[in-house]
């Protein structure tokens, strides 16, 4: 069997103007701003001047990602269409991809099969320009900092004591590890320093956790991004860069609207890594798919271990949203992955390997009902090779955790194959309770909170705080910046702080390395493992088959 | 008397739709993509198809500029608002401004007064994301190479003989030198490298003189980025770089059309440096100028001597372009500065200092009329300040020159301002003889063809080779690079390589210290003279003052 590639399918599906899918959402030419016929950005203040809906807020999460894939951005756009063939007026809300990754092993990040966002190629290049907006507000920064230690350094910053890194949209390890400043006296301080992919910035955060382009300035303001000598302090608004940073932004803050092969509107904006930052899109985005759509379906990064909480414990917290539904994505050959088969034999029956593994999913499920209190639907997203008796398997289990089930085959079929789903989420917010709650009290000490977190949501013994962990800690309380929520860095691949741990281990402990402050996003960091902010190109980059024609046509961008 | 400020008329005046400034060249929705209700961008196979106007093509030039301005951009855009308010169907060409300079000292670049083109914030922030698109093409290079030396190093690249330098759209002279791939074995190799301005870059050089998407990807994959141990020459061919960096640049490719105050069309596009490159926007905005309009108005770089000797000897020869007439500007003040008055004391009538510095203007004169064989007009940008005794010396000079004079008050009247000047346009194309011709051949020897600018257009007695640019001489015709036309770099402020000759310096050596060669652009540089191909911040940037408010309102971009 062949199957034709998203790109190809991305070609061959027409796409209808952009002021038709503004239409849909009751927005007319003066509440859009087209770039392109098939791309706008919506003016917020406009928008969110129409009447609101208060759209139901829908979270697609997942088990822990592995190699198999699971499919959380199709179904996260495939279930939108499937609302939107059921008559309801649904809208996406998702994460802008990243430049860097598409020229490395990655390609795109637009969705797959019947379920994407269009067009796929600005979407997943240059899209409307906001993540070069957001790295030339991050580098203008940069620049200032440097600037202002050249100049005389009156704040004192002590240049050993920078915080405030470089960013660059490409995998580029080069730029990792630098000294800057060399050359002659007028070429700047000598001073290591380094670059991170724009995404892993925190303008990138700021970004996506502001209510307006007002809160977005002054976090931007807010941003810690050194200390002096004497150890003072320093942020973005000492340096007074962040009112031309907030200017830099002024457009990009605005959501961008695409359509799904299926001509649901889709709300394309922002996209923070998900270890060092919340890993969702915008809260922009998100309020406005609420304000404009009957629901708004959303997705957070990674599993639901660090992408549901984040978004439950982040973004919902600091931004006031209130989630309606979870729908937890799983597959078949990602839970026997889990269950300790290898990669190439994932297509083979196995019903031992699938019980193994299906307690990682059974563990995010009563994580969202019980820690985060949603009602919750697994979305077990169907592969060819599964069998009746692997499916049935899963399906038991689940209704025992009392989460409804729902195959979902949105690659293949689109919105159709998203139907049962969508009437499963339905019936879920109609029947079960919504006792939506934080895991944890933004006020308590911050082990407490990396305690909570480790406990009741990764299901650890105990937490271990290295020695320089809880120098930090007593660095922030002495700050007033303890005070946040705390986002935690660790490996996306097991619950636990170790990646081989899969399935759903018990008795660990989670190892906290450092902490840092995100002071303009407003959480803490804590770091569990060594997080790549700045990724390397692979031997044969996927950029040496990227090619275009004279006629503007793309090639080899899958 | 109080002058409103740039960003006041700006914001005073009102828009057009750009479909209505599209429809004065012809187009209609199926030609251009919107970005916002005020940018579009022109789909050259489109346009190209209608039918040919075959405009005149005015080059806009100056005497070397001074602190005191002489106007050249006002002067652009001003002419060609004139030609329209004499019924003419003129357009303008112009270059996109960096951002980096927006926040230093510079401010915007977008005309002035009443002479502006508009919307002038977004003209002078991203506007349509081209020059992040050449950033990224720029950088997505650089990860290649290192990449590929990190991978294996098939081609064998020495590391202390790489020729590509990373961008940044920034002043950031903390970047100028840096040691890159710090850090553990993993994070890349250790070499030098740097960061250029993104105008800077040999990707903006071949952008500007691409003829179409086909031929972009051609000099891209021309340039030459590095030599191998044995010495062999490098191309980001080699690399399999140039499809991705063409598919990264498919829609920057494609001119920007904005509006003039009085609603002229202008395409803005491209704007590579006037000195290590040809300083012009790209061919592509100039063809498409006169492909749609009667008249195309556009302009070079610094003074005559770089800026129109490159236009005609670059862009003309390389493009196939024709140039019609030479507009020269200059100002009484300008004069009197080149005449040896100190910037303080320009505003006091002084006829002595200004017979000693008109021979600046007399010489730009003369070069365009008996080097380049064009019909010349003065385009006098008159100052509050000048006095008719100053302006009786200069018309009478010029007059003896064989230059028509026009008086120009576009800044304070916009087209008003100078329609004397439209009428002295149309005169000298009309009743002068047209022999436009290149200062040298192209097939001539590396240093024949330097010393023809030199001697013709500087007015130098010789020409001082160092050993090394013999030496690099030499290389380049090891390679076949040699059959190039020559960019010059020097500084923009004496015709000679001392930027402290001003006025008509004669019987000076100009000193050539280095030769590079830009081989996808398709250009030899002969490096006269430190060129900054990265600026600095001066100690309080514009950056501290530019701010946006809750409405999206820009403050304190001039």
């Amino acid at each position: 069997m062949s199957y034709k590639t998203d790109a190809e399918i991305a070609h061959e599906s027409p796409m209808r103007p952009i002021g038709e899918i503004a239409a849909k959402l009751g927005l007319d030419e003066a509440h859009i701003s087209p770039y392109g016929h098939f791309k706008a950005k919506i003016t917020p203040v406009k928008a969110f001047a129409l009447p609101a809906k208060q759209g139901r807020l829908i979270l697609v999460t997942a088990i822990n990602p592995t190699p198999a894939g699971e499919g959380k951005t199709t179904v996260t756009i495939g279930l939108a269409d499937a609302l939107n063939r059921l008559g309801k007026n649904a809208v996406v809300a998702m994460r802008e991809p990243s430049l860097g990754p598409v020229f490395g092993i990655k390609g795109g990040a637009a969705g797959g099969g019947y379920a994407q966002v269009l067009p796929m190629e600005d979407i997943n290049l240059h899209f409307t320009g906001d993540f070069h907006a957001i790295g030339a507000a991050n580098n203008l920064l940069a620049a200032m900092l440097d600037n202002h230690i050249y100049q005389g350094n009156a704040l004192d910053i002590d240049p050993k004591r920078v915080l405030w890194r470089r960013a660059v949209d490409m995998n580029d390890r080069q730029l990792r590890n630098i000294i800057g400043g060399l050359g002659k006296p007028v070429d700047g301080v000598m001073r290591p320093d380094g670059f991170d992919i724009t995404v892993a910035s925190e303008v990138m955060a700021v970004f996506c956790l502001a209510q307006d382009l007002a809160d977005l300035k002054n976090r931007l303001g807010n941003m810690l991004v050194a200390y002096s000598k004497s150890g003072a302090p320093v942020y973005a608004r000492d340096l007074k860069a962040h009112g031309a940073m907030a200017a830099l932004l002024k457009d990009a803050v605005k959501p961008n609207l695409v359509q799904t092969i299926e001509g649901t509107p889709a709300l394309v904006h922002g996209g923070p890594f998900a270890n060092i930052a919340h890993g969702c899109n915008s809260v922009i985005a998100t309020r406005m798919a609420q304000h404009l759509g009957d629901y708004a379906i959303t997705e957070a990064g990674f599993g639901a271990d660090l992408g549901a909480e984040k978004f439950c414990d982040i973004k919902c917290r600091l931004a006031g949203l209130k989630p309606d539904a979870a729908v937890v994505v799983a597959t078949v050959r990602a839970l026997k992955y889990n269950g300790g088969v290898a990669r190439a034999d994932l297509g083979a029956e196995n019903l031992e390997a699938l019980q193994r593994g299906l307690p990682n999913l059974l563990k995010h499920i009563r994580n969202m009902k019980e820690v985060f209190g949603l009602p919750v639907v697994v979305a077990l997203n169907r592969f060819v090779s599964d069998t009746d008796a692997e499916l049935d398997v899963i399906q038991a289990a689940c209704a025992e955790e009392g989460a409804a089930v729902a195959l979902t085959e949105v690659w293949e079929k689109g919105g159709a194959g998203g139907e049962a789903l969508a009437h499963a989420v339905i019936d879920a917010i109609a029947g079960q309770p919504n006792e939506f709650r934080f895991a944890y009290e933004e006020n308590s000490s911050v082990a407490d909170k990396i305690r909570a977190i480790a406990q009741k949501v990764y299901g650890a013994a105990d937490v271990d705080f290295s020695s320089e962990a809880l120098a930090e800690i007593a660095g922030l309380e002495k700050l007033g910046l303890d005070k946040l929520p705390v986002c935690m860095a660790k490996t996306q691949y097991s619950l636990s702080d170790d990646a081989k741990l899969l399935g759903c281990p018990t008795g660990f402990k989670l190892h906290v390395r450092g902490i840092t402050v995100s002071a303009g996003a407003g959480f803490i960091v804590a770091l569990c493992g060594n997080m790549m902010k700045m990724p390397g190109l692979p031997k044969a980059p996927a950029a040496e088959q990227i090619d275009v024609d004279e006629h503007g046509v793309i090639h080899g961008l899958f």
